[in-house]
């Protein structure tokens, strides 16, 4: 937690404005930072309306700027990327507009890889000169958080909201800080942390059994997976790989997080994953982030994890096939 | 092979008069072997105009006996079970009106567990005085057939056909050979073999990966499997697993039968396992001779088995909720 800081200050955009962009996005807002949403779905009603933030901290509604195109933005001091993974291909031309070398990028995407992409965007569009120097942009960040997009400007927020942040090279700056610092002014809990590996396989640990079972067994919220004694057991097993797997990335899990995270699911009742809704919803899933790239990292550490991978080419395949009977829903 | 072994000769009855069921019974009936079939589904139709077999080696008609109760047919030579395995439970009930101390009853049906069930019905309905002395009246058989009934006395039969059978307890008699010679006269290519735990085994190392992975990857026929790269590395990491499993129940599988099965299978084409057309029309899954039982013995002999477990968890829970939507078609 930032003690003394003052809190960033500086033109902030947001992109990927869902369930996860807006909730932030419109915390930020409220609490007088300097927020610009670039709108992709609904730009109209959210133009007239606003966003209406369901909240069980407190409903809230705002009406922040909103633009029909990054361009119209311009370059900002902070991008806040709540994207879902899946649409990274979009990030040179959603970036470009907005980044100049001083332009810190903080990502709260789910899964591995991201912070990378952005780097590698931000190398794409001449921003940075290399990949090292582009990644110095870059900041990790882990949201907890339960809300779903009921309509095209209104969030359902029904628990959590917390955040974890890390330089994605180095350790913790001034800026770090500072950003930690905005976000506590707003009402988020945000804590400094010193490895962004670390935060991204400590949210792996939950988000690869429960995402992933949630798809693989057949439409399974948390209530089912826990309440069903094979998949209870492969859950606890999926953990088991999830932080053998992270000790191969030098990442060392707490050993009681499994445990911790299974009560503190149990007592959230029947909850639906991120992946569950939105393969029930016919989007496309964040299968790589959250289940290939966890895989692929574990195979070139030598490290056995036969259940991931399981749930891996199962989850693959069950994506394909919806994206087949869906529209594209990709575009950004 | 049987060689100069003359085939069996008796009284048989066909209890489980399914795609498979009718196949072998109807093989038998025209080579002029004494078969009687049980029919729950269509019995009228059954009766009046028989079954009709669409074979790749040639189509024909039969009229055979066709009863509506087991207890018409009464006492048997020989009861050959086809039932599908969840059906098990209905054993006693149908042995009983056709078993003696002096019946065999040879079990076709998929995956472990079916000769330990026929067994237990003997004791259960005192035709035998405990399991050991039951067990000497069961022998093991798997098929290797591609059929699906297509209307209630049609079938369809595409491929194959050969079975392998092995007495349950011992090694083959002069009625393990007389059996086999029976099926050789009526066109069935079938060997016995020394160990039932062999046939079953050599059968799952197939069974396992193609239908497991049939019903959790999303109606992933063969070809659907092996034209994926990460379900084809998973398809060839099962058979491995179940060849660790068999090993620990003292099966030893021939080292290049994963290899030549992933080839013969390629050679099919796009092929349906039975679980996957099962799961398609509703019907309840062998998820438990074909998936758990095989897991369960692994865990007894402490063998790890970690994409056989996640695919059981998964699959159970698909055929839970499958038959959740469908309407109660276990009975028999």
């Amino acid at each position: 937690m930032a003690k003394t800081q003052q809190p960033f200050r500086g033109r902030i955009a947001v992109i990927g404005a869902g369930a996860l962009g807006i909730f932030y996005g419109a915390k930020l807002f409220r609490a007088g930072f300097d927020v610009h949403f670039y709108v992709r779905t609904g730009y109209e009603l959210v133009r007239e309306e606003g966003y209406r933030i369901r909240s069980c901290d407190g409903d809230f509604q705002i009406s922040p700027p909103t633009y029909d195109h990054p361009t119209k933005i311009g370059p900002c001091d902070l991008v806040l990327v709540g994207l879902k993974t899946f649409a990274n291909k979009h990030l040179p031309r959603l970036l470009s507009p907005l980044c100049t070398q001083q332009t810190v990028v903080l990502t709260l995407q789910n899964g591995l890889g991201n912070e990378e992409a952005i780097a590698s965007a931000l190398v794409e569009i001449g921003i940075a000169s290399d990949f090292n120097a582009a990644a110095q942009q870059v900041i990790g960040g882990t949201a907890f958080l339960c809300s779903n997009r009921v309509r095209p400007n209104e969030i359902l927020h029904s628990a959590h909201g917390f955040v974890r942040i890390a330089e994605f090279l180095g350790p913790p700056q001034e800026r770090t800080h500072a950003i930690a610092a905005m976000f506590c002014a707003s009402g988020v809990d945000c804590q400094v942390r010193e490895s962004v590996a670390a935060i991204r396989w400590e949210k792996l640990v939950w988000n690869i059994p429960f995402n992933g079972l949630g798809v693989a067994a057949c439409h399974a919220d948390t209530a089912a997976i826990l309440g069903d004694s094979e998949l209870r057991r492969e859950a606890i097993a999926l953990m088991s790989e999830v932080v053998a797997a992270a000790r191969a990335d030098k990442v060392t899990i707490a050993p009681n997080l499994p445990d911790d995270l299974i009560a503190k699911t149990m007592s959230m009742g029947a909850y639906k994953s991120s992946m569950q809704i939105d393969y029930e919803e016919k989007r496309p899933l964040e299968v790589e982030a959250i289940l290939g790239e966890p895989v692929r990292r574990a195979r070139r550490a030598g490290i056995a994890v036969p259940k991931m991978e399981m749930l891996y080419a199962i989850v693959r395949r069950m994506d394909e096939l919806n994206r087949e009977t869906s529209q594209d829903k990709t575009r950004v």
